[in-house]
C-alpha cells in the first residue's frame, strides 16, 4: 500500500466526525492502526484530528515506525497512555470517541480517570471498520494475490499427501509450500481433519495418520502483505462411498446458490438462508451449525458477517467466504469454500481450485 | 494435562472468591478458559461458582468440548451471553467479578444492562493469572518439551542457511522444523532478521537476501500441547568483526547475569535491573530498549514482567525468559534469549542451545 493511502483514509474516517459528535477518535484495535498508518507492529495506537494524527509506540519500534508511518510519532517508554493524554489535554479536546470493542473496561476507566473531566469519552463502533468493508482496488489486488498463493500451495500439498502422513504433517507442509510462494505466514492456524474428525468444524490438526477410505479436509489460507484468503476443499483417499458424494453434492448445491446470491444491494442474511434452503431441502440444514461466511481483508474474520442477523447490504468491492458445511458426528464432515468480491453486476469468484471431491 | 487437574484448578480460583468479595467468576480470556477446563477452541466462555462450573461454547464446539470439558456444558446458537445471564439468574448471583482486562468496554455495558441491578459487578484482575504464574511439575514438563523441540529446530534450520536464502525462506524452514519434531506450531511469528535489520528488535521477515558479512538474528519458539518456549540466537556469517563481537560479549555478560540472579525472593524487577546494570557499564544501556524477560506458559508473554517496575518475588515453579539486546541504528543488534525455571534455591535453564556468536 502507498503511504500516500493513509491521510487520505484519516481523512474519510474524520468525515464521519461530525455525525458521531466527537473532536478526535482514539485507535487501539492493531487492524485499524495498521489501516490508518500502515504500521504492522504489535504495539501502536493512533490518535485522529480532523487535521492531524498522532501515532504511538514503544521502542521497538523506532526504526520500523519511521519507515512505516506518516503522521507525528511519539515514542513512549512504558505505557503509551500517559503520552496520549499529553496531546488531549493540549489540544483541549471535548468529545474523544473510543473504540468500545477494542479497549477494554480496565483500560476505560484508567482513561476515565485520567483524563480531564471536562472531556466526555464516547463509545463509537465500526467507524474504521465501515471503511474497511469496501476494498480498494489495491487491496482487492493483494487478496487476489494471496488466494492464488494459496491455491497454488494446496496444489502443491495434495502432491505431497502420502498414506499414514499425520494431519500435523500435512498441515505443516502446506503452510511451508505458502511461504515458498510468497505468503508472509498462514492468514489463520490451518485446518487438517482425516476421517471422522472432519465432523469437528474447527479441528486442530492431530496425530491422526491418513488411512485408505478417509475423507480430507483441508480449510487454509494465506497472508500477504496484510491480506488474507480462505479457502476450504475435500479429498477422499480413494472412491468416496455413496452417502458421502449424497452429503458433497448437497453442500456443493448449496455454496453455488449462495456465491450465486451475491450481487450488490442483496443482505448477507439473504445470501446465508440461500445456503440454509438448499440443505433444508436435503434434510441436512440442522447439521449446518455455522455462518455462510464472512468478510475478510486484514483479518480473517471481519464485517460483513454472512450469518442468520447480519442485514449488511452488500456493495461492489466487499470481500467475503462463501462457505457452507454439514458436520456428522461419528461419520464426517463436508465444507466447501471460496474467497470472493462483490463486483458491480454479482460477484468474481477468486479462488479457482477445482470444486469437486477430488479423489486422490 | 489429565482431565482431573482442571476441578482442582476450579477449587483453588475459588478458595479466592472470598477475598474478592464474590460469589461467582465469569472467565473470558481464553488461556484462561483454557487453563481451568482444558478447552483449546476459540470461543468459550466459564461460569465458575464454588460448587460447580458452567462451560459455554457454539455448536461450532458441540463435539471437542464434550472431549474436553468437564463440567456443565452449554451450547448456544448465537451469542453466548444470553445462556450465561440464564444462569446468572438461576443461581441468584449477588456479587461477579469479572476479568476487566479481558473484558471490552461494549460488552461490559451489554452485561451491566442484562443483568439483575441486585447483580453487583466487580473488576477483578489476575485472579486466574496468579495461579497460572506457578507450573506444576506437569506443566513444566511441557515447556521442558518445547524448549527440546525449539532447540532441535534450530540445530536443523541453521545446518539449512545458505547464502542468497531470504529471511523468510529461513523463517519458514525453521517453523517446518518444528512441526516436523512434534510442535503443533510456533508460539509466534518467528523473527528472523540479517545485517542491519537485527537493528528492529521484532523485525518482521522479509525478502532480504543473506550475504556474507552479515548477522543474523534468530528469535523462535514451538507450542506443544499449548505451552510455548522462547529463544533468541545469533549468527554471523564468516568471522564476526570486532565491534560486533565487543557488543556480543556484553549482551552475554549482561544475560548471564541476569540469569545468575534469578532465585525464589529476588524481584522480577532486581533481575532487570541486573542486566540494566551490566550494559550500563558497557556504555550499552541506552540501546536496551525492552524488558529483561517475560513470563511464559499458555501465552508467549505473561506474568511476570521481568522488566523496570514489576515487584513480583521469583518462586519456584515460575516460567520466564531472560532476553537482553542492544539495537544500533545503521549497525546491528544483538539479543541473546533462554527459558528457565525458578528452582528451590536458583533456577534451572531449560535452553541447552550454546550461546556463543556462531560462525557459519
Amino acid at each position: 500500500m502507498h503511504r500516500n493511502h493513509f491521510p487520505i483514509r484519516r481523512q474519510k474516517l474524520a468525515e464521519q466526525f461530525g455525525e458521531h459528535k466527537i473532536d478526535a477518535f482514539f485507535v487501539t484495535s492493531a487492524p485499524n492502526v495498521r489501516y490508518l498508518t500502515g504500521f504492522t507492529g504489535s504495539n501502536g495506537q493512533l490518535l485522529v484530528f480532523p487535521d492531524e494524527a498522532y501515532f504511538f509506540t514503544d521502542p521497538r519500534y523506532r526504526l520500523q515506525s519511521a519507515q512505516q508511518v506518516n503522521c507525528k510519532i511519539t515514542i513512549a517508554t512504558g505505557p503509551l497512555w500517559p503520552r496520549v493524554l499529553a496531546v488531549l489535554n493540549k489540544r483541549k479536546v471535548r468529545q474523544l470517541g473510543f473504540e468500545s470493542h477494542h479497549l477494554n473496561f480496565w483500560n476505560y476507566q484508567s482513561m476515565r480517570a485520567a483524563v480531564s473531566l471536562k472531556t466526555e469519552l464516547r463509545s463509537v463502533t465500526g467507524l474504521v471498520e465501515r471503511l474497511r468493508i469496501t476494498k480498494s482496488p489495491e487491496e482487492i489486488q493483494l487478496i487476489r494475490a494471496s488466494v492464488e498463493t494459496n491455491s497454488a500451495a494446496f496444489e502443491q500439498a495434495v502432491k505431497a499427501i502420502r498414506l499414514g502422513m499425520r494431519e500435523i504433517d500435512l498441515a505443516a507442509e502446506i503452510e511451508y509450500r505458502m511461504r515458498g510462494l510468497g505468503a508472509q505466514k498462514a492468514a489463520f492456524d490451518t485446518i487438517v481433519a482425516f476421517g471422522e474428525r472432519t465432523a469437528l468444524p474447527h479441528a486442530q490438526p492431530g496425530p491422526t495418520a491418513l488411512k485408505r477410505g478417509q475423507l480430507v479436509l483441508i480449510d487454509m489460507g494465506a497472508m500477504r502483505e496484510g491480506y488474507s484468503s480462505d479457502m476450504t476443499r475435500m479429498l477422499h483417499v480413494g472412491r468416496a462411498p455413496r452417502k458421502l458424494r449424497e452429503m458433497y453434492d448437497a453442500v456443493l448445491e448449496a455454496q453455488l446458490a449462495a456465491v450465486a446470491a451475491v450481487r450488490p444491494g442483496v443482505t448477507a442474511t439473504q445470501v446465508d438462508q440461500t445456503a440454509r434452503k438448499v440443505l433444508r431441502t436435503a434434510g441436512l440444514d440442522k447439521l449446518f451449525v455455522h455462518s455462510t461466511g464472512h468478510g475478510l481483508g486484514l483479518e480473517i474474520h471481519e464485517p460483513p458477517r454472512v450469518g442468520r442477523k447480519d442485514m449488511t447490504r452488500l456493495a461492489p468491492g466487499m470481500a467475503i467466504t462463501i462457505e457452507p458445511g454439514v458436520y456428522l458426528s461419528g461419520f464426517g464432515g463436508i465444507r466447501i469454500e471460496d474467497t470472493l468480491v462483490v463486483s458491480e453486476t454479482g460477484c468474481e469468484v477468486l479462488t479457482q481450485t477445482p470444486k469437486l471431491l477430488r479423489e486422490i
